[in-house]
């Protein structure tokens, strides 16, 4: 198997380019080594005792042939996939889409070559749904529901899911509803997988041990893309190679390793939060997926012995060259607390030449004869360059090119350097206990039984309300 | 006229309810009521001295007569409007689309009734650009191009022009240029203003002494706004009535001076990033347009006596529900170093009812007979109140519904929030100094003639990126 094809470039990370005082010197990286090798090497060690699953996605020969029967199955005559998900069973799926499907892709319609149009429905905006519910409508007949919720009982997707179900029984009648919901739910148990052996929906498994943030390469993140004609085994090929970059106990030749170890001596020196800016449209959503990734996996209030700490960089996604006009000044100007990351992207898919012609007053003749992928990339050099310039801290992550193999490369990569900064931080990355009592709460203000114990909280706020207010 | 619709509330951002460490004591509110009053006192002198002249533009009818008619000019037989544009002259295009049409506008096809489709290019991604050309390709005819910049040189933008003119000219003749091309510009001078002057395009003005950030209720974002069927005029007659709102003297009544106060307050106790989380799928894109506004206006490193200071939050989008599944953990256990700004609707649009059906496993039946709407504003309310149990400060504004009135009302708050604040922090909101660096960078990368200075910076830094990546 080839090396991985990503780059991972340091060097506007260090005290040669941005100076000891905000720059990592090389002396520091040495030193912070072989607690990185410790990490990894017990990472490891746990993979064979069973944790860390999502590692074992890529070589899941069986799930990926389950998948692709799936899409066999269900692709022929749909022309909207509508994905009922929220967070990991979400924004996996959205950015696989924008990263490897032609942008507008809806907009050219749902064909056969192509495949369906694809509808995310993340939220449960009442706007946006009754919209999208409008936009169907005729094409009801035509639409594939992909409802993926572990538990089932997920507030957003669960309401979603009744909507739709009733939707369906009422246009198209009860017999039809199994050719129209796919369920993504767990393969033992749960609400969804009640429902699903009791009114026999086509069903996919979200994998045990895998949690929603890290499962964009199970069938989770795979059928909406198998069925938009994303190529899902190069995507796997992708996250392999990767994956056994990152099992190297050399650190300075383990790209997750080095990314991990960066970051961390990065928060430790308080710089806390992470841009993420890729210069990319394909690019854009995947930032928004290594957002949760890496904000739910670190951000939190104790370690693994359950001791009290503080821990969580604050990512942050940003577009070149857009967000130049955006946010740039603050980035070189504002307080100096953030470590850019930048996407590259070497060679486009396509090109727009900017063509030589008449009247072109001399303030834009250097703009003739180029390109907007040279521009583009210019901007990003150029923008990095002005950063450095300002002592901050910049990395870039080079794609040679945008194509199923990268991509899974990238997911991989992010996945097991979180695994590595939680080791380096030493707390759980595959928790998220602050979540609950959020859910609590809005079980409390939605009347479900058993919930009592929220009232008076909810209730001090509502007066808080009426009193501070202009 | 009646005061504002829009409601501040900012009870869950003081010490009674989320703590003295935290939360702001309503003593330090007292106190610092007069800086805000005389920073007020200040901007409103200011004002008749010709000074924050967004300020005006509420009240201009010149204006908005002038963009009424260009649309009654250029609407009929008109299918696309693509805006080339970027920052400032794409942002606030942008939030009001997604503000004011419906969700899914494009998906529906540009009709007489709802008006064009509406693409803003505010990028110069080679695989976006050939994409959306493809997809035009046979509807060019019936495409508009509104080219915004204040001086025709912004590159993104320029490259785009050279591009879609040349096109144009090639697909339709030279001849149909003016048809197809409406230009926003300074109304003097400049290189977009000599092609107009030369080429007889339609032109509107990007109004003097209005920067591109504070641009948006110009011909800048109304022209877009305008074709697309958004009532411009209330829009405008929103912002009016913040406008009085916001120069009141009395803080506690001044919508814009408690927000400027309180953000201020949070900065200096070392709270320095702003979470914009509006719970609204109509609103996500103002919360870009705000980041645009608040970093660029407020990252500065000197004062405006030119003393080198560091100040700047840096303003983060977030959405709900949706990154309730993706930044809450980070929101509640993370360091203590964010205020969050909910945004939120009394009275959505339109709303869906989770209907009763058969089937319903207990587990879920507290959803049925409820509604999206409903679901939504609880889950608000429900993540409010876990931040405040983590003692997170948190203010909420609230829109008693979803319209031109208040979107403009909106905006004039956020704009004078900015002035207020810079007054409160002492530095220009209006400059934007550090963008130079990466303009001057990317001429010399692109080989304009002028610039040769810079080349031994960017060689350092082609030098380095060999040497340290993996």
């Amino acid at each position: 198997m080839p090396a991985h094809a990503l780059r991972l470039h340091y060097g506007n990370a260090l005290a040669p380019a941005i100076g000891p005082a905000h720059g990592l010197a090389l002396t520091e990286l040495k030193r912070a080594e072989p607690v990185v090798r410790q990490v990894l090497t017990r990472v490891e060690r746990e993979r064979t005792e069973g944790q860390h699953r999502y590692r074992d996605l890529p070589e899941d020969q069986q799930m990926l042939k389950q998948v692709r029967a799936a899409v066999r199955r269900h692709r022929p005559g749909v022309e909207n996939l509508v994905v009922l998900g929220i967070g990991g069973s979400a924004l996996g799926n959205i950015a696989l889409q924008t990263a490897l499907s032609p942008p507008f892709h809806n907009l050219l319609g749902g064909t056969r070559r192509r495949g369906p149009r694809l509808f995310v429905l993340d939220n449960v905006d009442p706007v946006q749904v009754s919209n999208l519910l409008d936009l169907l409508g005729p094409g009801l007949r035509k639409t594939l529901f992909n409802v993926i919720s572990k538990s089932g009982e997920t507030a957003e997707t669960a309401s979603q899911f009744l909507i739709v179900r009733e939707l369906l029984r009422k246009k198209l009648g009860q017999k039809a509803l199994a050719r129209h919901i796919v369920v993504t739910t767990d393969p033992e148990q749960g609400t969804l997988r009640d429902i699903v052996a009791r009114d026999g929906y086509d069903a996919l498994p979200v994998p045990p041990g895998v949690g929603g943030r890290f499962s964009v390469l199970s069938a989770v993140g795979l059928f909406s893309a198998g069925m938009c004609g994303i190529d899902i085994r190069r995507l796997l090929s992708g996250a392999a190679r990767m994956s056994t970059a990152a099992a190297q106990p050399r650190v300075r030749t383990n790209p997750a390793a080095m990314l991990a170890l960066l970051l961390h001596a990065f928060y430790v020196r308080g710089k806390r939060s992470h841009v993420m800016m890729p210069y990319s449209y394909q690019l854009k959503d995947l930032a928004d997926w290594y957002r949760q990734l890496w904000a739910e996996s670190l951000g939190k209030q104790h370690d693994q012995a359950g001791r009290p700490v503080v821990v969580g960089a604050t990512p942050i996604r940003a577009l070149g060259a857009t967000d130049q006009h955006s946010q740039v000044q603050l980035y070189r100007e504002g307080p100096n607390d953030k470590v850019f990351i930048f996407l590259e992207v070497e060679k486009f898919s396509s090109d727009v030449r900017i063509p030589r012609s008449r009247g072109v007053p001399d303030e834009l003749a250097y703009l003739q004869g180029t390109s907007l992928g040279k521009l583009l990339n210019a901007e990003k050099l150029a923008t990095e360059a002005a950063l450095v310039s300002s002592a901050r801290p910049c990395l870039t992550i080079c794609f040679p090119t945008v194509n199923a193999t990268t991509v899974g490369e990238f997911i991989l990569l992010w996945e097991a350097a979180t695994t590595i900064a939680g080791g380096l931080l030493n707390v759980n990355p595959y928790d998220q206990p602050a979540v609950q009592l959020g859910k609590e709460l809005t079980f409390a203000l939605m009347g479900k039984a058993g919930y009592a114990q929220h009232t008076r909280t909810l209730r001090r706020q509502a007066r808080r309300r009426g009193q501070y207010e202009v």
